[in-house]
């Protein structure tokens, strides 16, 4: 697990003001990395880092001679459309960078001058996916959103008996992962009208999202070889939100034997700050598996992983239909959960994609499947939500819904915040729906 | 569907003579793609076509001026590492650079002499992947593995009411592809022993192949866009042998509800040479689909696809164990099938993986899924051909197997041949496994 050090400090504060507000996401001791450039230009993407409201060019500061040594290097490795290069130096050029930064931009900081010329700030950015991702691999490691799904399919058992032993994941989709501002038409696709044994081909009415968060790989591993789990998070990067877009009514009809395919692969949204492991882990939390659960197969347990295996991030999730929008009324939640409810913590997810020697390379991006809290109000889909499509939700401007409705934008918003810590964000990642075509 | 052009004509011979021999994979009327360097050199790999016991070195005939006007401008997209940059060029691209080919490697061609340095024996050559593969789909195209796996898991309910409908399909796994020659130590991974309810991690005792060919896309399409049936051939640059690897003693106890994850994707293994649909036009083959199926919904259906959607390649299937290496004893013929089995075809494949708007990209793969044909002879793997381990099989030196050993080899072969048509062969694809770890 990532040890505290100066850049923890919850006393640092940062001669970029922004960084100073007490409920922003970006202070000094977060640092997050994304892909960006200046919005409506032809300039390069490059890799930056966010600062209160403003993104530090990490190229331009590291000609401007803001970095030596370590962080010096890998500031080259930012010079890059991804975080693929900078990803494949590894977790101590990581620290060094981010360390540097922390001190180029603290109060103070006789460097100041040669970082301040390469802000840009945020508002004026746009942002691509945060790395190359060769494969995309997605979890399941809500017990809650398991067992919640499960009922619905299956009343009487809901809970698969491997569900306990094996962090259950499948392969997703890669290409069409897009980052924040993502908009997708309504897929069409096979469906199964009720009651009748000849499908139909429609527009999905079940468009739904998932709540995750989205892992970074940072380093991989030889094919044949394993990451074990005492190692494992030396090869994670960081952490970003990932909305798993899903059509309900395409699944069922399509997922058997093999799994879900078109009900999932026309959009996945992520949001573009990625949020190191090192700036987390002032909120890492202890597993949540009782006492009365069997233990871990010895290839997914460490004392490490049982006492700090999980991380304590609030997770907001909102509805921005069209109305709200016209009518300039506010977004509204729809449900508030946290990743410490996930039954499978990060580590064991990467010891095991690697116990049969599957090679992981940088860039490689984890779901961490629907993020569903023990309350039925931190349910991390409509799908629960609407228990199958059964109750509708009614929002705070009196409208209605089971599944989302053309123009409905869904946000959502992560943050990491406790007395005597700074607060940690993500941000926030924003996809919405498009009529079919 | 590709027509037949006079690169086709059977009478055409090369001035390279070992492309001449009847029973060779590559004549003239072939002229298939590969990344290659001289083995054991550090030359940058690049792409080249194969003749007789030759390779065409692309880039280097260009260099010498073999080529003019669309096909010298595609033999510069050949100066890469892979065939992504001629695949993204289009359909008609490839043609271009095919047929002057043809017309350069023919008997009598003026530009013999600067083709003639550019050649390099296959013996010498080593390769990569052909393609850097964005994403890997793998499919379920035969009704005939379909029916006997389900049988293995629900004898009274073997083909699922969603087959006949459905092109089925789930994400594998790109990063664990390789090429002919890979090897992979046996994976260890989580299993169930029998009558018991708690799984132990353990070396798979139940390696098997999966006989598959693969399905090279050469141009995607947008996200959100999809590809109409009738355009999907001129989306798809080739088609390799492809050796979808299994742990059959994994599977079962992982693949609820997602699919199959540790039990495929420690590695996959496709032939070099990547065989173009132009090159395969004369062994078009009408669709399998009985009269008393329901008719395809309308997205996968065409008259062309109907008339000649399948391609009749014929697929066998070879054993090489360490007793076969060390006594100098032949590789035993497991199965022999075919493709023009399958259920559905690659237009089928290609417009349903885009009709929900699902991008695909150059260099994207498909699997066809395990290509068994109708008779018990024509399984395309162990799983099938040992009833599910019941029934060790003899091979032809006495050695036993239900599934695979280590230091087993297997080899898929491909080709096509008829009177008045020049054979069209896919080379071998060849891989091994290893003790675990």
């Amino acid at each position: 697990m990532t040890q505290l050090n100066e850049t923890h400090d919850p006393a640092l504060r940062s001669w970029v003001e922004s960084a100073n507000r007490p409920d922003g996401d970006f202070p000094i001791q977060n640092l997050p990395f994304a892909a960006f450039r200046r919005a409506g230009t032809r300039e390069a993407f490059r890799i930056g880092a966010a600062i209160g409201d403003q993104i530090v060019d990490i190229p331009a500061a590291r000609v401007a001679g803001a970095f030596s040594g370590d962080a010096a290097h890998a500031a080259v490795a930012c010079e890059q459309p991804t975080l693929n290069k900078l990803m494949s130096l590894g977790p101590d050029a990581w620290s060094h960078l981010r360390q540097a930064l922390s001190r180029a931009l603290g109060k103070g900081a006789g460097n100041a001058g040669r970082v301040r010329a390469s802000l840009i700030p945020q508002a004026n950015a746009e942002h691509v996916v945060a790395a190359s991702i060769g494969d995309y691999t997605d979890f399941y490691t809500s017990i809650y959103h398991a067992t919640a799904v499960g009922r619905l399919f299956r009343p009487d058992n809901p809970l698969l008996p491997n569900y306990k032993w094996v962090p259950i994941g499948y392969h997703g989709r890669a290409s069409s992962i897009g980052v924040s501002g993502q908009s997708f038409h309504r897929p069409r696709a096979q469906v199964l009208p009720q009651g009748q044994s000849a499908p139909v081909v429609a527009a999905s009415r079940r468009i739904d999202y998932e709540l995750e968060l989205g892992v970074f790989i940072g380093t991989g591993n030889a094919p044949g070889e394993t990451i074990p789990i005492e190692e494992a998070e030396r090869h994670v990067f960081g952490l970003v939100l990932l909305n798993d877009w899903s059509a309900r009514d395409v699944q069922p009809w399509e997922y058997q034997p093999l799994g879900p395919f078109l009900a999932k692969n026309f959009a996945t949204t992520i949001s573009p700050w990625v949020v190191t492991l090192e700036a987390l882990a002032p909120y890492r939390a202890p597993r949540v598996r009782p006492d009365t659960d069997p233990l871990p197969l010895p290839y997914l347990e460490s004392a490490a992983d049982r006492r700090e295996g999980g991380f304590d991030i609030e997770l907001d999730v909102l509805i921005e239909t069209a109305q709200m929008r016209e009518k300039g009324e506010a977004p509204f939640s729809l449900a508030r959960s946290n990743y410490k409810y996930a039954y499978w913590t990060v580590a064991q997810l990467v010891a095991h994609h690697t116990v049969n020697g599957c090679n992981l390379a940088a860039g490689d991006l984890f779901g961490t499947g629907t993020l569903s809290g023990p309350e039925p109000e931190q349910a991390g889909s409509l799908l629960e939500l609407s228990a199958g499509g059964k109750q509708p939700i009614t929002l705070g401007n009196g409208e209605r819904r089971t599944f989302l409705e053309d123009g409905d934008a869904i946000v959502f918003r992560g943050w990491c915040a406790r007395d005597g810590a700074a607060r940690i964000g993500f941000g926030e990642v924003k996809g919405s729906v498009l009529p079919a075509r």
